[in-house]
């Protein structure tokens, strides 16, 4: 069975969709929508698919069966809800939102129409990370340590913290979630955001250039995630998880892959591509019919949204947030 | 002029102490006391020193200039304050204490004795964090990211909260004061401290196996800092200094310093022992009748523990704590 | 069945096999012998075993099924020749001897008495060098490079050419081993050894300081190994090995693999005791009459012994030497 | 005083001079001179100069003070001997040529002429390698270890021995002539090739695919230079020095440098263009008269030329050559 497609948005991101969807047997895109029309255009064509007049027309389930939202988190509307209503199956890009209440709502659609969703916390999908989960099963946690460390996106809709959420609401989401996914949920969140230099290197930018968190887990975990977009000499990634008697250790964004125990000292690198494994496992769900394949859907998402609005409120109302 | 000296604690600090200032041209250890008569006599014996009955009687103007407290925090007593008022000048360990009341009070003592005192943080003798407080001298900071993670003390008290002020207040203070010492002052600090596996793994232990802390200073700059004390697989600690334009690292308790820059990208490991640049600064100053070479006099000492306290307090009230 | 085994050497080496054979189940040490009477004796009690008179007494058949061999290459006489005339099995340490002719000898002793024999070259038992050995088996290997580097032995026979066939001959002699081992027999060889330092540093030596090997297999590969023996602040060793599609390298003399292909990337740290490993394996194959699991017999360590011998000669004579 | 320079040769290494010779505020480029004459008109459009006709009426010395010569070393005919002869002085490229005959002849004309001259080792200018340099000056070296190893030179001619000879002649000449800069003249080379891989991947190549050398120096230390051109999965290039007393590790072709001492340990990764600072100390000293400044003249780089050719006959003749 082949998987109809349409694609709303043809930036950067959707553009690294339709290279992995390109690697899909089962996949192909039929249709492309963007505010841009030139870039939907170009797009479109060569891909040997149609553009559609709006985003709304592109929701046509006699033309698709499933649907890849690539356009930023302030820009979706109500698109999750329509797809959901018409039986079109989802995949969106992470962050899910900006705040929980339209999200919940989405979810709510979502669960009512029946359709499968992939959210694209795509780190998931290394088979590193897949072997630190299978490890981490029976394992005790009692120390978690992790930052995200880098640049900006170049886009000024992503310095404006009620379009982006921030560096940690859209970059660092990642490595929040890999710690929900790796070690289980979340339980309290304090946190501490600064704009030492932001502020005066760019007065227009509202987001943070430096985050410091501090959680714990259900499982008695604490741990800490330390983030800023304005480095220029130190970039990286890094979750330590910690046990007595264990290390593991996950860097490049969940790419390599350390563990330390009585038994073993191995680091792997993959050589994987996610983007690829996330798409073929969405598409070939929704070929199949069965969501089992699928790492992150959109209920799961939302609760590593649902963190990350709590580090920011913890951080203004200079309180402890239970998640 | 040889500065005579009296010792009070002849456990493993001590001769730390010991063995650095026999390489101190003006440093003669001439009295020792300890609980412990035996390891005291055996430790004077080596020395050519005369045991005393007391740490009261070993605090005479008479025999010594100046007394090394090498005795942990919870057994001091108010040594500070008998030295302070017989005009002794004053080495004792870090951290000064387990809660800011008696502290403050020898604090006051101490100046109104107008006594020499320096503070246990040895680490701010290495050339190499010298080189880092050169370095951001006129460097604006916005993100801080710490840890020190490995192994628990073997001694029984240092596993009770009340004795040693866990982890944090006891070994991480270095990495609490070095911050301090490169960044300046604190301002606010939230932390969640855990008891995952120390619980089981030792029952009778009352301090925390794992600490989350988060904290701005007044400068703007925030960060984290992460501990653990049972980590079997992974030990070491390391400081992370960021701003927009450089990249500054201490690792191995502050041994290892790395500068990058658009100028530099310099990784230096330093050949210095500390503790004996520090006893020897320490030793210089009581000959000399001056203070300045001495990095950390008691009252700055106090500030870091101050910290400590905060971040405890602030982990117990669940709430946001002003240094 | 119990290994009843005498212990010909009772220094550094002899004690690393007793600290192995203990945890063999079937080895039991009887006998013991050492020209130095006092660490015979010393060792012999401390494993309930009983001292013999001569190494010659020690080679008894109706008391041992076999012998370690554990005195320096100079002082084994006609160790392996009488044991394998009288059906004893030799586990013998490395390096074989100082020249063929001996060795051959003793090889061709070997094979008329039908014994089992196993050779110190240890490192072949780490579970990495048998990855490394498993992967290799249908690679094209173009490049070898190798190096050991560090200090020397502190025994004064050591640094005696004669006694020892230096570093090279004695230390390095594991690298030699292992490139023969992962990639095929040598073929030719060029060396130069260098004086530069230990001439004045330690006039009575007779060794080289430094060794710069060049060689090529009989598979086409060519490659070097670079070794020092008075190296202060650089030591470690090295073994890359190198195909247009693949890179191999073994570090901490085999103990860590890192091998990097098109579909992996990974890195090893063996958490075995290769000591244990080899003892077992002879102690076992001894049990049970067959050499199947011993990964170094004495005509293999020969071809070791070999290519040092013609390393040297090739200096000597400004020449090439065929192996 | 402005230096007015012709450049024969458009490729890729004359770009890198054009680009470094903009920021020299003495130097013009006023003629080009390609074989490809699009190549050299497009070239000379963008820096407003002209196209001579041919390499030799770019050699006009009421034109020119300097030149460029970015041919590759198959292609330079006598264009050095003719520039000496009309007093231009010359910067040329490594390696020097493919054999001494020619070489020498132009040495001498050159230094009949009078000219200055700058050879293209540009490691030699990174401020890394002068303080490696400066560090060696009073030490006792007894072992180098030296690589690099990576990929080819996509040009047909590179993989022709005759045209560029080879991987050791062309590339890793850079790490032959950093050896001598540091250390001082080689005395003695033997060395293996091999062609395991490239005979069946690029039958129509000429060149090893591998290289194993073994030297001895003047100062009696000895090393080794191991290389590959087609290595996929490791890559770099290092030297190490190494006395009883310190180490000395150049990475990265120089850029990084790491020296440990009793006195200090320090890795310094440069942020020179050294391409930049060659081609500025040869016009400065054009400009002066003085070649003071030019840290290699012709006849050293004479030299480096002399140990490949040499480490070739090693190989060829199985024999210890002198150089």
């Amino acid at each position: 069975m082949t998987v109809k497609i349409g694609l709303i948005g043809a930036g950067g991101i959707a553009q690294s969709h339709i290279n992995a969807l390109k690697k899909v047997e089962q996949a192909k895109i039929v249709t492309v929508f963007d505010l841009n029309t030139e870039g939907a255009q170009k797009t479109a064509a060569a891909l040997g698919a149609r553009v559609t007049e709006s985003a709304d027309a592109l929701l046509n389930p006699e033309e698709i069966d499933a649907v890849f939202i690539c356009v930023p988190q302030f820009a979706r509307g109500d698109l999750e809800e329509i797809a959901a209503k018409r039986g079109i199956h989802v995949f969106v890009e992470k962050p899910l939102g900006l705040e929980l209440e339209s999200v919940g709502r989405k979810e709510q659609a979502i669960r009512e129409g029946g359709i499968l969703t992939s959210v694209g916390y795509v780190l998931r999908y290394y088979d590193t990370v897949q072997q630190a989960k299978q490890y981490l099963q029976d394992k005790t946690v009692h120390l978690i340590q992790a930052f995200r460390i880098g640049g900006s996106h170049p886009a000024p809709w992503w310095k404006q913290q009620h379009m982006s959420n921030g560096n940690l609401g859209d970059a660092v989401t990642h490595q929040v979630d890999m710690i929900r996914y790796l070690v289980g949920e979340y339980k309290e969140v304090t946190a501490q955001f600064g704009r030492n230099t932001i502020k005066t290197q760019n007065p227009e930018a509202t987001i943070p250039d430096a985050g410091a968190v501090t959680f714990s887990m259900e499982s008695g975990a604490v741990g800490t995630i330390t983030e800023s977009c304005i480095s220029t000499y130190h970039s990286g990634s890094e979750i330590k998880i910690i046990g007595p008697n264990f290390f593991l250790q996950l860097t490049g964004n969940g790419k390599t892959l350390t563990i330390i125990d009585d038994q073993q000292n191995i680091t792997i690198t993959s050589k994987q591509d996610p983007v690829y494994e996330q798409d073929k496992a969405f598409v070939e769900a929704v070929a199949a019919g069965s969501g089992e394949a699928i790492l992150c859907g959109y209920a799961d998402g939302m609760r590593t949204l649902a963190f990350t609005l709590a580090a920011y409120k913890a951080a203004e109302e200079r309180d402890t947030v239970t998640i």
